[in-house]
C-alpha cells in the first residue's frame, strides 16, 4: 500500500490516500498544540509513541467487541485505517474531575465521581470546540439519535475496558477523548487515536502525570512520560 | 398571609417569609440585568407585568398538567407560592435559534430546529451559569435521574402548551428558561417565573421582540414590550 496524495493535515497526524478508496495511512507527527492552538510545540517522540499505543489500545478494544478503524501498523508512525467520515462530536468521558471539567463546574482536580460522565464537544475550530448536548447535536444535524446512542455506548464500553487495562500497568484512567467515523456503508467504528495526547494517564500510585498536561501546563518531562507509558503498555 | 422577614433578594426579586413556613411572598422588582449582571437597569413597570403573567400562565399550565409553584396573587407585584428548594439547574427550551446558541454554534438567529432543544445551565452565579449535561448534574449531584427525567418532560409539556397559547395572540415562543423546586415532601413543581424576563417573545407577522432583548441589546422599548406582551394576553 502506497501513499498517495495528501488528504489532510491536522495537529498531530497526517492524512495519506491510498490505491484503496477505503483506506487511508496516518502519519503520526511529534507537533503538539494546546490551549486552543495557542501553544506550540514539539514532544519529541510523540508521533511513534502515539502510532504504537493507539493501535495496541484498539485492537484490544476491536477484540472486546468496540470496531475501529484499525487495519495494520506499517512503520513506527505509520498505519493503514479505515477511511471514514469524522463525526463532528468529540466525545469525552470522565472518571475523575480534571482540566476543562474542574475549571467550568468549580470541582477540585482529583475529585472521583460515582459513575464516568460523557459530553460531547461540536468538533469546529472556528467556534472552539464547544461543548454540545445531544438535542443540539440533533439539532445541527452532527448525528442521528441511532448515531448518538451507539457512540455514547461505545465510549462507556471502551472506558471501561481501557480503565481495567491501565490499573495493570499502575495507569489511572481519568478521562479521554474519543472520535468515531463512518465506514462508506454508514456503520460507527472508533476512528482518531487514543493516546497520552487525547488521555489524562495519572501514575495510580504517585498521581503523576503521565499526558499530555506535562506540556499543556508547562511542567516540563512530557518526553520522559510519554516513553514511560509505552514502556509500560508494550515493554 | 403577612410578609414576615425577606428570605433572599435576587436580581427581579424579593421573596418572605410568611406565618405558614410552607409558602412564601415573592415580589416582583423593576430592576433588569443583563449580561452576567454586566448591565444594571430598569424597566418601569416591568414587576407588575411579569408578576400578572407569570401567573397567568402558570395557572393555564396547572390545569393542563403541570404543577406550579402558584398560589394565589396578593396585589400586582405581589404573589403567594408554595415554597421550593430550588433544583440548580436552569432549563434553556428553544424551538428557534437565538441568543446564546446561535453566538455558540455558529448558527443564524431565525433558523428553526425541526424538534425543540433541551439544555440545562448550572446555577451557579460564581461559574457563570455554564452549561451542563445530564451526566454532570449527576455527577455534582445536582438532581437525581428521576428529577431530570421529571423537568425535561414537564419542560417540553410547557413548551407545547405555551408555543400554542401564544400564537393565538400572534407571539411566536422562540425560547424559554425554566426552574424548578423541590416542595418539602420532593415532589417537583414549576417554580421562578415565566415572563418577558425568562422567554424570548418575538410578534408573529414583523418578528418583533417583545422581551428583555429589547434591553439587553440597547435596542429600546422594553417598556413598551412589556406592557403589549401584558396587554396581548391579559386584555
Amino acid at each position: 500500500m502506497n501513499k498517495l496524495e495528501q488528504l489532510y493535515e491536522g495537529k498531530a497526524k497526517k492524512v495519506f490516500a491510498t490505491e484503496d478508496p477505503n483506506l487511508v495511512i496516518v502519519d503520526y507527527k511529534d507537533d503538539a498544540t494546546a490551549g486552543d492552538g495557542a501553544k506550540k510545540g514539539t514532544i519529541r517522540g510523540k508521533g511513534v509513541v502515539n502510532n504504537k499505543l493507539s493501535n495496541n489500545l484498539m485492537k484490544m478494544l476491536a477484540e472486546q467487541g468496540v470496531p475501529t478503524h484499525f487495519v495494520e501498523e506499517l512503520s513506527d508512525r505509520e498505519t493503514l485505517v479505515k477511511k471514514v467520515q469524522i463525526v463532528p462530536l468529540e466525545v469525552i468521558v470522565r472518571n475523575v474531575a480534571a482540566g476543562s471539567f474542574s475549571k467550568r463546574y468549580g470541582v477540585a482536580e482529583g475529585t472521583v465521581f460515582k459513575a464516568p460522565t460523557l459530553e460531547f464537544s461540536y468538533k469546529n475550530d472556528d467556534l472552539h470546540d464547544p461543548l454540545i448536548n445531544h438535542y443540539h447535536a440533533l439539532a445541527l444535524e452532527l448525528a442521528t439519535q441511532e448515531e448518538i446512542d451507539t457512540i455514547s455506548a461505545y465510549a462507556f464500553k471502551v472506558n471501561e475496558i481501557l480503565s481495567k487495562y491501565l490499573l495493570q500497568f499502575n495507569i489511572r484512567l481519568i478521562d479521554f477523548k474519543l472520535e468515531f467515523g463512518r465506514l462508506a456503508d454508514g456503520t460507527i467504528v472508533l476512528a482518531d487515536e487514543i493516546s497520552p495526547d487525547t488521555c489524562r494517564f495519572w501514575d495510580a500510585t504517585t498521581g503523576a502525570h503521565l499526558d499530555k498536561d506535562l506540556f499543556r501546563r508547562d511542567l516540563g518531562g512530557e518526553e520522559e512520560a510519554y516513553q514511560e507509558v509505552m514502556k509500560r503498555l508494550l515493554g
